[in-house]
């Protein structure tokens, strides 16, 4: 059995992310979807919303489980038994700092693989700082994002 | 079962393809490594010298065959009931030319995936093509290829 | 009046090409798309052809016409009294050609501009060589270019 | 008419920014350079001083005004009634960045269309923090901007 | 005789940097490795330790010392009659930084040149920010850095 | 005593080229222009041609020589007891490029170090193909090459 994890901060999910989950699913046995706690930081969600988002949108998909890692992503892999980190590649900017994370991470432990994805066209500029910025100007992001989250940031944005 | 296939010219097969070849024979159950007919491409090599060196390289490999396909290697991994396309990267080139071909296949049948491993650090600048062009200087190319394919080479170039 | 032309090979227009068109075509008042003539490359379509399936695609907008240029693109700017050359960007590469061939006619002539447009996310990968590769294997690329270039492709890889 | 809207932050204005102002002023009729206000940025010159600074330099086009927005530009661009956003490109980061913006854009209003332009050989390495940073440390630059900018930014760095 | 100075943080020098150095002493007469100052940046640690590390991995290197510089890196090789600015490239991103610091200082004194060298490819991913993110997890870094740099980086990460 | 080599086809030599041996004169005690060799590669101008433009474009230059080398160039650099192979960028597409041939050339000999000169900006479109393809439409290319140059294509293209 092939065990991937897909590490984020998802704050919050976004649909390029849930193309990525949906798409791993469907080429390894199980993926575990882990937010991995960044102290240094700073999140519009709070853990737990970003938790709570992430376990809504990946409510259909049974063989993805979502969770909270701590440390380096790769330590939370080998913990997991998992052999695959799953990665998703948008642009160029992208595909640089995830080559110098995979190398690095191929030094620490060759034992467990990076598979990339690369991002589905309509999503090859979404983020979640994007989705954020547009939010926050009260502009409709029900293309970018779940109608649950879509939900969530509004509360944001209305205080 | 998860199979996946790893397309290429393998004109010849290098340590760098070898690396990828085993690394995604450690992430996937089946492997199949397969040689697309380009009718339009010249090669050093034929045919059957680029199987056979191929086959050679992947012997201790138990979950991985060699095979030789035709078309587009989108409908070659259909018609072998296989859920991934395996493709190195290794460089912002690659990676541009393999993104344009990666989405051109989710257009065609997005229920094959294409997953991209990043090449190791020391394989990063090597391709057939700049195998083949040190080669035919009398260079010495052993730490680029494995010592099967490597006689292949001095028989070539001392004709 | 601003007039503005849009070179290119167009062998064939692909939606992607179309979609730069309409968008030029609301931001300038007038529109020449100019197929430049370049005897040192070879073409699936003949000259007449590609002008044919331009004029078919154009029909509805009222201020596009179709052309054939000789020479520079530049040339024909200065000649048809146009004020701007129209490219679309696709990506990185692109850019990097773009640039150079922008830098070089704002040596030539700087009194005729260079307006860049980004392709639409699901065109970023499309590519009149894409395009015939994958209709040269019998492919459906409906989505990729309008139904009379459809049929043209057709009857081009059926002989 | 067609009238283009310039947007940036312009902390100072500098002879980059000054092409390509010129530049569109040459292909639109109507260009409004937008100094957009960013609460989050911190700058060095106040919003008063780099309007002002801006204005003197737009003297001679005309036109071209210069004015104060919020929000986001693609909003800015509606009210004003403006059928382009013109951004400027210096270099393959730039052109990831502005990628990802003018994809965002096209999603939020796609009856506005972002033109580039490439930034002049000469100025492709220059930046409003290029120049600060040269700027700090009583370096000429007078080759970067305008005379009334470095005027302004000789007396910021005195004190 | 010709002197090149090689600017930098080393916050802490890295196996990457020493790679440059040594190649860089074998090329120029003399290579002074100097410590800019930057009182804009917060650092691991102090400008006496990492000269002192500096120091220490360059004993060997007859032809290198190390110094603390301020300013602006082209005053100080103006100042130490030094006719070359050394600095490596790892990847895209630091090339077009690289290629705007350069370019800037042609500006202000086209009488120093600057000379590139690609890191090596086991090198391309090392930064001294991947060390310390590393090393902060208490995972074994000894290929990253030399040995009295390793127990430099422990006692810090053990407080 | 450092002694460099700065290989190319200089078909022919342009203003960059120029620039770039200026400039690496001024850094290594001597320079070795060296026209490499290549039988696959079709050339405008005769190899005795080329040589020909080389030495007259470098007469002012006291320790720049002008040669024609076979093979590799590293071989060349090492039979000429080089230490040193220079190499001009100019955008991301060389820098790759460069970036790969320097590493095949470290795996060779290590012993020989490639060091990079970024492109001036006013240069950094410029190559020889693009001299060519605007020379042969009748185009003044004087801003491009020399003056002894501009008139062997002029030549060229009466014919």
């Amino acid at each position: 059995m092939k065990r991937a994890i897909y590490p984020g901060s998802f704050d919050p999910v976004t649909k390029g992310h849930l193309d990525i989950i949906k798409r791993s699913a469907s080429v390894f046995d199980e993926v575990i979807v882990v937010l991995m706690r960044n102290p240094d930081k700073n999140y519009l969600f709070s853990e737990e919303e970003r938790l709570d988002m992430l376990k809504e949108c990946c409510k259909g998909l049974d063989n993805v489980t979502c969770d909270i890692g701590e440390g380096l992503s790769i330590h939370y892999a080998k913990e997991k038994d998992a052999k695959v980190m799953i990665r998703g590649i948008r642009a160029v900017l992208d595909y640089e700092y995830e080559l110098r994370n995979a190398t690095a991470n191929m030094w620490i432990n060759d034992d467990i693989e990076t598979c990339f994805f690369m991002a589905k066209p309509e999503y090859s500029f979404l983020s979640s700082s994007t989705v954020k910025e547009i939010a926050s100007f009260g502009e409709d992001v029900s293309g970018f994002a779940d109608a649950y989250v879509i939900e969530k940031l509004k509360l944001k944005y209305q205080k």
